[in-house]
């Protein structure tokens, strides 16, 4: 097996999302299975509802045993190694980041690839990034983090939206595409860095 | 772009599904990104549940782009207007019966169009009708209001078995449809009006 | 219609989903449509997110209407002989551990039949037979008790394994799903009667 760049981040987000998934369930005190389960539903939610919407099947994470490697070993090290992996929380927070911009991405390109609009590209990009988090909160019964209190999704919509701009200035697909994935990572570090909200709204 | 009369009722009826997803969502202080999540699966919710229980892709609102701009209206009406908007309720709520009872036949009829048996045809109706607000309250972390509060899924289902009743007394299908879906409206605004709800039972 | 042993445990296993379903929906004081939909939910909700993973579309439950007539059975005894079904709940408890049991196998068959690798023939077959539970749980707004309480989805997987295992010891196919199918019966009797959990582990 070869594994070129775009694996490798694909690993370590996943590993990075299964993770979040895990301590979230932790929290709840939830029994190993359902730990496994939280953290799958985190890592592979986002590709999942984006293939379910397009019609793309099996889902991806059925084809893909590089996934499932990446959960049951986020999962198993938040089980055992917990306390330590905390300490390394500013790492996983970085991989969080570098997973959002590359799902992102993806996402996106997979939207592409089934000739949809742009906005539609978009949408398909955040709910990548995004929807395993939301999967996560609503099988805990929270209401998801993302529609509250970080800026999260935002990076994501701003950085697939910055790719069609670059794309319409005749910058290359291959160009584009990286660089969006490094403006949502550079969007989410300085959103947490400088503790970025969106303004709420009473009504 | 020309609109027909069924394509209106489909923007108002969404805008105002769109609505009423914004204002639950702020109720629960969600910021405006969350806000516009809820808003789109309020809206689109019960088509997408739909499309992917019958193997529809992508599914109705990918394609759709009146959809996508009667949502964004609303939950961003929702978000300036909010306190405006509730002075003319009674509006947004004819305007969501409407909704309800044309989502309903609109359902239905892509279940005949699937070739699928009439009791799933009126589930399929019911699930287009009705299941945006299940989604909506399930991310919302709430019990769907439909489940234990008003008489919503009951004049739905109600409309649609009417549609068959109507078609097996050789009425045309069009017609049936019609007065499916302006039943679906007098029931639901009459059992507003009247405070009908379902008898409950107890173990 | 000529109904073979299989048949016959589907349709006891469904109408045993159902009642905890609707049993879990009276105890949260729902209506009698929201109880029908928790029980329709819990009794289909398993196989038709395998079938929307796997991409088999209708959905099983479209196309087969003895589940729906077990799940209205189901769901009606629950409304109007609550009170007599509980003192038969060790019965329905056995009902439901054989449900589980042949939809944990009928999910696995279905993986192999879209020729999906072992483990994720594992996963959906555990998926089949546990995540209409979690859909119910997620609908009523409850942390899903599989995730925290239960020795249940282990039993799934224990069994679901050992089919695979039977299965390179040479042991044709029917012999192999009928014993994975008894033992996850005799797992879940053992587990309830003994008490069994997965250990917890703490942050």
């Amino acid at each position: 097996m070869h594994l070129n760049f775009i694996d490798i981040i694909e690993i370590i987000g996943t590993f990075s999302f299964a993770v979040s998934g895990a301590f979230a369930a932790m929290e709840k005190n939830l029994d190993p299975f359902g730990i496994l389960i939280i953290a799958f539903a985190t890592a592979i939610g986002g590709g999942t509802i984006r293939d379910l919407l397009i019609g793309s099947f099996p889902v991806a994470w059925l084809k893909n045993s590089n996934a499932a490697w990446a959960i049951f070993g986020g999962a198993i090290s938040s089980l055992f190694f917990g306390r330590h992996l905390k300490l390394i929380h500013k790492l996983l927070f970085l991989f969080d980041a570098l997973g959002l911009g590359l799902f992102t991405v993806i996402g996106l390109e997979k939207g592409l690839a089934f000739h949809l609009s742009n906005p539609v590209c978009v949408a398909l990009g955040t709910i990548t990034g995004c929807f395993g988090g939301v999967l996560r909160d609503v099988m805990l019964n929270n209401v998801p983090l993302i529609f509250h209190k970080e800026f999260y999704a935002s990076a994501s919509i701003l950085g697939a939206s910055g790719y069609f701009l670059l794309v319409s200035l005749n910058i290359s697909e291959d160009v584009a595409g990286i660089s969006a994935m490094m403006s949502i990572v550079v969007i989410r570090l300085l959103a947490v860095r400088y503790n970025w909200t969106l303004p709420k709204f009473y009504v």
